[in-house]
C-alpha cells in the first residue's frame, strides 16, 4: 500500500494546502516521510499561509505557523490563530502550532510564521529556545525581529505573497478583530469611544 | 431555593478551596453574587493558591490565577498550568485564567496569581491592559514586577503562605518540571548533558 503523498510527488499548491489541513498526528498516514525532505523554506512558509487562509474561511484572523524539525523536516506542530474559534484572548498562530507539537524540545527546530510574531509569541519563541524563525510577512507587522536576534534566536524574513495579500484584506474587511488580536477588546472599546 | 454558598457565609479555606474547584461557569448557581463582595485581596489569592493545590494534586505545576472584576468582584475567570495535565508547553496560571475568561475586556480587572508572571505572561498582561496584577509569591520568581508597572499597570505584591511553601516544595521535589516550565525542554536536556 502506498501512500496518497509519495516521496516523489510533484510540489504543489494543492499539495501545501492538503498538508495544512491534515492533523499533524495524520500526516505519516498520508504523506511519506521523506517528501517533507524535498520542501523549502518557501513551501513550509506556504503551508502556513494556507493555514492562515484555514481561520479566514473560518471567520477568523488569517495568522498559521508550522513547527519543523531542522534535522528530518518533520512537521513537529501546526497550527492558526483562534480568537473567534475559540473564543481566545490569546492563541496566535506560534501558540497554536506549540500546543499542537505538545512537549518537545523546539531547541533544533524552526518555526514558519505567516505574520510578524507580537511581544508575547516573540518572548515565547526565545523562552522555549526555537534555534530559528522564518517571518512570512513584515509588511502588515513587524518590530520584534531584532529582539529575537538579541536574545540568540536566527530570524530570516521571507514574505509570501499569499500571506500578505491575505492579512492585508482582513484588516480592511475586520479591523475591529486586528486591533482586539493584538490589543484586547479594551483598545476596541477605546477606539470605538473616540470615535474610530 | 437558596444556594449552597449565601450572601452572609463565613469566609473560610473550605468554601475559598471549593470556589477554586467549581467551573466559573457554574459559580452563580453555587455561590450568591454579593458573596464575592465580601472577599479581600487575600481571599481571591488563597483562591488563586488552592488552584495551584488542585494542580500539584494532579501531578502539574503548582500554580493558579483569578481574575476578578473591580466592580462587581465577580469572577472572570480562573485557572492552573497545564504543562503536564494539557502537554502543553506553554499554559501558566494567568493564560489558564484568561483562555477560561475568553473574550472580555481586562482594562477593569484585577489578576491574582500564585507565582511572579514569566517574560511572556507578563507582556501579555499589559497587552491585554489588564488594570491590576496582584503577585501572590515572589520568594520562589520575581523580575517582571518593574516592567510591568513601566507598561503602566498597577501591581501589588501579597505573598500567600500557602503559595510559596507549596512551591518551594514542588520546586525541590520536581526541578526538572520547574525547569521545564520556565525554559522548555531544551533547558532540561542542557542541564542533563551538564550533568546537572
Amino acid at each position: 500500500m502506498g501512500l496518497l503523498i509519495e516521496e516523489d510527488c510533484t510540489v504543489t499548491d494543492e499539495v501545501l494546502q492538503a498538508i495544512a489541513h491534515i492533523p499533524t498526528r495524520s500526516l505519516p498516514a498520508v504523506v511519506a516521510e521523506r517528501f517533507f525532505e524535498r520542501l523549502s523554506d518557501r513551501d513550509f512558509m506556504r503551508v502556513a499561509a494556507w493555514l492562515a487562509q484555514k481561520s479566514y474561511d473560518e471567520g477568523g484572523c488569517p495568522i498559521g505557523a508550522v513547527i519543523v524539525d531542522n534535522e528530518t523536516r518533520r512537521i513537529m506542530g501546526k497550527g492558526h490563530n483562534s480568537l473567534v474559534q475559540g473564543n481566545d484572548p490569546y492563541n496566535h498562530g506560534e501558540t497554536s502550532a506549540i500546543r499542537d507539537a505538545g512537549r518537545q524540545d523546539f531547541s533544533h527546530a524552526t518555526i514558519y510564521t505567516s505574520l510578524s510574531p507580537c511581544d508575547v509569541c516573540a518572548a515565547l519563541l526565545y523562552m522555549r529556545q526555537f534555534e530559528r524563525v522564518v517571518v512570512g510577512d513584515i509588511t502588515n507587522a513587524r518590530g520584534n525581529e531584532g529582539q529575537l536576534r538579541a536574545k540568540g534566536v536566527k530570524v530570516d524574513v521571507l514574505e509570501d505573497p499569499m500571506a500578505v495579500a491575505l492579512y492585508a484584506k482582513y484588516r480592511r474587511e475586520r479591523p475591529d478583530l486586528d486591533l482586539e488580536d493584538w490589543k484586547g477588546l479594551a483598545a476596541v472599546r477605546k477606539c470605538k469611544e473616540a470615535g474610530g
